[in-house]
Formats: structure tokens, C-alpha cells, sequence
């Protein structure tokens, strides 16, 4: 099954967890003339945009959820700008690669950080994020000013149970400004930031929400926004100061007019028939139908408690995940393989993008038939098979 | 497995064959703002569309392949205006719904018409057309003017050996032009219209093309060029005029230039790596992985000489075509029923699009759950493996 063979006209997929397939509507939402960001008809769109943004977070329209112009990281520097004072003391709770940035950032801000840790493809136990909190700088729990936590890790494909690490820290330092990555799970896996007790979330476009990269997403809780640091070391993402501006329409840095577009083209679309529970619903169907069509071949789930966003297996013993990878990728497919201390052993399908039960089935078996490629034992059909049980709910 | 659990957000395919799925780069091409189509840079770009479109059709670039504003059906009449001379008899050999098509459009002309037929999902035998041609009116061989012939019969999913056929015709009616409907061979299915004999292939954009329906295709022989009839009854579609126009890059109706802008765009694409035999090899892998999947769960391959254009099924025992082709919408995917006489029993979903081997292991994979669905016994993973096989050349 050579590469021209596989296709009429060659056909590129993103199957990695992000950034991911945008839905042609989207494209073509993108593609229109610009709109003058000072403009009525602007401000109308970025309030319509808001309301969507807060129902898919859901958290209340007023904040509501802030647009930042840049990446999830540039939004998340801004969250930790806008709810820890200078000099504040972090506990960072991470097992994988996106929660370890969060500590470098914080450290680059010029804050002591101490880090709850847990071996890749665990979950950072609540208890071990309680401990870090409670030792942190020998000062003990009063003296840390935030814990930064990771819903769904990206790297390793781990979901971490965000609400009982929150509740953990709570209980020992219920001053703490709790500031959760959310940037794979928003509209992915349930997400309740205010029921939960967080007072910062951050995702970015480019995930969850089928768009293009570019747009970066905040929502602060009211005592956050009650409560700034004095004073907030940003300017053109100080999100005090863009609170009250976005509740009129308007932003102070330029905002990326025509991702807000796009944004409005696919927030119905992903709000239709249900809300976020039927979106949580879908894309762990999705991703179940992955790990199950992995394992049916001998790929096994490598994240203990597996992230809707994406499904981390192991490969099996005589494979090596850069050729899967770059077997997957000869056949326009491009999952992502495993990062740091997992890269030759783990890769990451995943149905994160503008993704259904088709593609589910389409991945299950292309896997299979690479594995097949590369000389490993997958029997035909055993990996779709698998998804579809899964997606039928057999 | 409902559709609220399908998708994160509904995504459409079409999977009948045509109109088809266009690529997001033709797309784009399409949106782009519209040519002048009285501008060199229009006469460059027909230029180039005229020559890609030459290669495609294995025919020599002068004078190559004309443009028919309007669908395959305009694209027919063009041809057989520009083939036969008015009340010149016609012998039309069909088994399915296009084929008829021309045979009522040649009486519409004035024709008096002939008919060489064969039961549908059979292909007529090129001695059945010479059988036709030979006792036409009574008057013999000598008075048919022309022959029209369906290389892909879409209706029964028939490959017909035109060849073969228009040598059959050739030895008992040598002046007798031949006029193929290849519109859903064209870039499909192998196709010689210079070395097979031909005087006319008629196409549309719509179908093997990866375009939006509204550019009809025609090649004409030189013999037919040399003696058009007299007179030639068309203004808009005289394809006589339009040779001489085209091959200076421009036409006598205004063209749909944004649909040569599109043709533009796809056409390089299609003939990379190796032309219009890649393309001919590669759509019937596809195809027959379709009908290698039905077959392994009891949908039985309906014609007896498979166009890779579309697999035709009978659908098993107890199942009623029009519920698959409904329960396959249900999950976004839109494959054809059957038409006439076998539309409560077949079925034909279709790589004729922009599709590869995911979409074909995709839609494997579909009907077996939709099987399943609708109470018929099909094992998991048996349609989405058997496909597999094939396209893996197992």
C-alpha cells in the first residue's frame, strides 16, 4: 500500500491533538473581508462570541471568558500575571510536558516554584499536590500565592481529576490561587471552573474549539478579578484592564478579528443539540474507539486515566513509535508520537478536531494496517472492529 | 449509536458517486475573486487548463479537450449536434439510466434511434451493438450516422469494454461516429479515446474532476472536426466554433471562470506522480475495496463488470436499500440508493471523490455498523479487514 496508491489526490490529516482539522464553514468564515475591530458590527460579534465562549466554559456570562490575542501560552503568562503578586510563591502540579512549563514560566517570572510530581502517564495524585503546598518553602501552605494544575496533559495523554487537586489544595491553603490549563479540554472533557472553585482557566483556538491557533482564552474568577496584584506587571494582556473593555465590545491590543469570526461560524455549531455535555460525551466516545482499537492489537493505553483529548498508547514490544509515526504520516495521516522520556515507545492519535465516528474508524484501521507494515501481528479487521464496538455502544 | 454521539460537530461526506467532494485548496481556488474572461491572464489560464485537461484524457493537446459551460448533459447534446446530421439515425447501447438518457436525447433531436440493450448490472455485448447497428431501420449498417456508448454506467455501476464495442461498430459501420459518454471514466477508469476509435467523450466537472458541477468536457476526433454536419445546429454549444476560439484561449459563451480557476487548481494534482494510469489504478483499488467489504458481509457486487467509479451492491436478504442509504445519512454519510428497477435492492457508495483509503476503510467500516444497525448479522471488523486486504494488496 504504497503512498500512490493511497490516494486520487494526496489528503492531509490531522489526527495529533492539535492543532487540529477546521471545518471548511470555519475556513470560510476566516476568509471573509476583515471587520474594523472598531466597529458596531465588531462589538457585536465579540459579544455574541463571549456568550458562546462562557456556555462552553460553563461559567457565567459576566466575566465571562476573556480573548487574548497570542497562544494558550501567552494567555496562560497572562492568567499568572493577572491573579499572582509579584514574587509569590507557585507549586506546580505536573507529570508531563505542558504542566512542566507552567513551573519554567513561573520561574521566569521571577516566582519561587515548587513542583507535585508523578511519574509520566499518572495523574498527579491530590494528596501529593495537597503535601507540596503544605511544605512549600518550609514557610508552609499560607505562603503559597498559586498552584498551577493541567486538566488534560497533552503529553502523555493523562486526564487529572482538576477538581479534587483544587479541593486538596483548598483545604490547606484556601487563599491559593488556583490556575488550571484547560487548553485540551475545553469542550472536550467536563469542565465546571466556578462549581470547581478555580479562579483562573486557559485554553487557546487551536484545540477543542476547531480553529486555527492565534486565540488565546482566559476566564478569572471574581475573586481574582476582586483581588488583583498591585500592581499587574502587563500591559497589553493585562486581563484587568480587558475585563471591562471586552464587556463593551471592545479589546486594547488589536484583537485577531478574523479568528473572532471564525469563532462565531463554530461555537453554534459546537453548542447545537445539547451543550458541552454532549460534546464531553462525543469526544470520549471518539477517543475511547481509539484506545480500544489499539489494544485490540496490542497497543496498550498508556495514560492511566486517558484524556478525551487524545489517545496515548504504547507500542508494542518489536515497534518503534517513529516509524508508526512516519508510517501513519506516509498515508496523509499525521498523528503526533510520545515527547521526552516516552518519544520511541508512545504515540497520540487523537480526534480532537473537527473529527467524527468515521474518522474514529478510519484511524483504527490505518493503525492497524501500519502496524501490519511494519511487521507486527494485527489481524484484519481486529482494529476497527474494536472502534466500532466502542462507537455502537456494544 | 446515535447522531448526537457522532460528531462533534456534523461533518457531511458525500460518498455517492457525484457530485463528489472537492479538495479545500480547490476551494479555495474557487473563492477566489472572479477573472475577467476577456484578459490574457484568462486566455493563460484556459491554456493550461486545456493542456492538464488533455493529459487527462490521453488525447492530444490540439485540438485537445473543449469547455461546455454547463453539465455533462449540455456537454452530450454539444456533441451529438456537433457529430451528426440532422435525421441522421442513431443506435444507442445502454443498460441503466444514463445510457437511456442519450437515447431520448437523440430522439428529442430528430433522430430516429435504434437501441442495443442488455439487463441492468450486465454490460451490453459489443455483438449486441454491432448486432444493432448492422439491422438499424431496416436500412442496414450503412445508415447509422452515429453510435453512443457509456463507458461507466453510473446508474448500475457497469464499466463498459468501449472498446471493444467501438471496434465492433467500426467493422460493420466504419463512417458511423462514435460518441462515449465518459463522464464519470474520465481521470477513473482507463480511457484512450485516440487509439480506441472514438469521435466524441463527453464529461463533467462534477465527478472524477473533484470540482462543482457547471463545466462540461469534450474531444472530438479529428475526423469529426474535418466534416462537421451541415448545418451544425447549435449557437451557444457549436463546438465547430469553439475550436478555433478555444485554441486562442478563448470561447464564444462566457465561461465559468471560477470553475476553471478550480480546474486549474486541481488538475496539476491530479496527474502528480504519474498521470491519469496512477489515478485509473488507484480509483479501482478503492473501489474494489468497497466491493471487497460488502462482499464480506453479504452485500453482493451488483455489476458484472465493476466501474471504479462506484460500488454497486445488492443489499442481503431482509435489508431494503432505501433504509442503508437512510441509516448511512443519519451518520453524515450520503451514498446513493439504487435507481429504477433496483432501487428497493441496491446500493452504491463511492470513492469518486476527493477520497483515499481512510475514507474507503471508513466507509467500510459504516456499512458494517449500519448492518448491524438495521438487524443484519455482520461481524465486527469483517467489512473494515476485507477492505484492508485490498488496499493493502494482501
Amino acid at each position: 500500500m504504497t503512498r500512490p496508491a493511497w490516494a486520487a489526490v494526496p489528503k492531509a490529516r490531522l489526527a495529533a491533538p492539535g492543532p487540529v482539522e477546521v471545518p471548511p464553514f470555519v475556513l470560510e468564515a476566516l476568509a471573509r473581508p476583515p471587520l474594523h475591530h472598531r466597529t458596531e458590527a465588531f462589538e457585536a460579534l465579540l459579544h455574541a462570541v463571549r456568550k458562546d465562549l462562557a456556555r462552553l466554559a460553563c461559567v457565567a456570562p459576566d466575566p465571562g471568558v476573556l480573548i487574548v490575542p497570542g497562544s494558550g501560552t501567552t494567555a496562560f503568562e497572562a492568567a499568572l500575571r493577572a491573579t499572582v503578586p509579584e514574587g509569590g510563591r507557585v507549586v506546580a502540579a505536573h507529570a508531563g510536558r505542558f504542566g512542566e512549563r507552567w513551573a519554567e514560566m513561573a520561574r521566569a517570572l521571577g516566582h519561587p516554584v515548587e513542583e507535585a510530581t508523578a511519574p509520566w502517564g499518572e495523574p498527579v495524585a491530590p494528596e501529593a499536590v495537597a503535601e507540596a503546598v503544605r511544605t512549600a518553602g518550609g514557610g508552609g501552605a499560607s505562603g503559597v500565592a498559586a498552584v498551577t494544575l493541567v486538566h488534560s496533559e497533552t503529553s502523555t495523554g493523562v486526564l487529572h481529576d482538576v477538581r479534587a487537586q483544587a479541593e486538596a489544595v483548598r483545604a490547606v491553603a484556601p487563599e491559593a490561587r488556583i490556575v488550571v490549563d484547560v487548553v485540551t479540554s475545553l469542550g472536550v472533557a467536563e469542565l465546571r471552573p466556578e462549581a470547581w472553585g478555580f479562579d483562573a482557566v486557559v485554553a487557546g483556538s487551536q484545540k477543542g474549539l476547531l480553529l486555527p491557533p492565534g486565540l488565546g482564552l482566559v476566564w478569572l474568577s471574581e475573586r481574582a478579578l476582586a483581588e488583583p496584584p498591585e500592581p499587574v506587571r502587563a500591559y497589553a494582556t493585562d486581563l484587568h484592564a480587558e475585563r471591562s473593555r471586552q464587556a463593551r465590545g471592545q479589546t486594547g491590543p488589536t484583537p485577531p478579528v478574523t479568528l473572532v469570526a471564525g469563532a462565531a461560524a463554530v461555537l453554534p455549531a459546537l453548542l447545537a443539540d445539547g451543550g458541552p455535555e454532549r460534546l464531553w460525551a462525543t469526544r470520549a466516545r471518539l477517543n475511547d474507539a481509539l484506545l480500544a482499537a489499539g489494544a485490540a492489537i496490542g497497543f496498550a493505553p498508556f495514560a492511566r486515566t486517558p484524556s478525551p483529548a487524545v489517545a496515548a498508547m504504547r507500542v508494542p514490544d518489536g515497534l518503534r513509535a517513529p516509524d508508526v509515526v512516519d508510517a501513519c504520516a506516509a498515508r496523509g495521516v499525521r498523528i503526533a508520537g510520545g515527547q521526552g522520556p516516552t518519544s520511541a515507545t508512545v504515540i497520540r492519535p487523537s480526534t480532537l478536531g473537527w473529527a467524527d465516528a468515521l474518522d474514529a474508524l478510519a484511524l483504527a484501521a490505518t493503525l492497524e494496517s501500519v502496524a501490519r507494515e511494519l511487521g507486527h501481528d494485527a489481524p484484519y479487521g481486529a482494529a476497527a472492529g474494536a472502534a466500532a464496538r466502542v462507537l455502537e455502544g456494544a
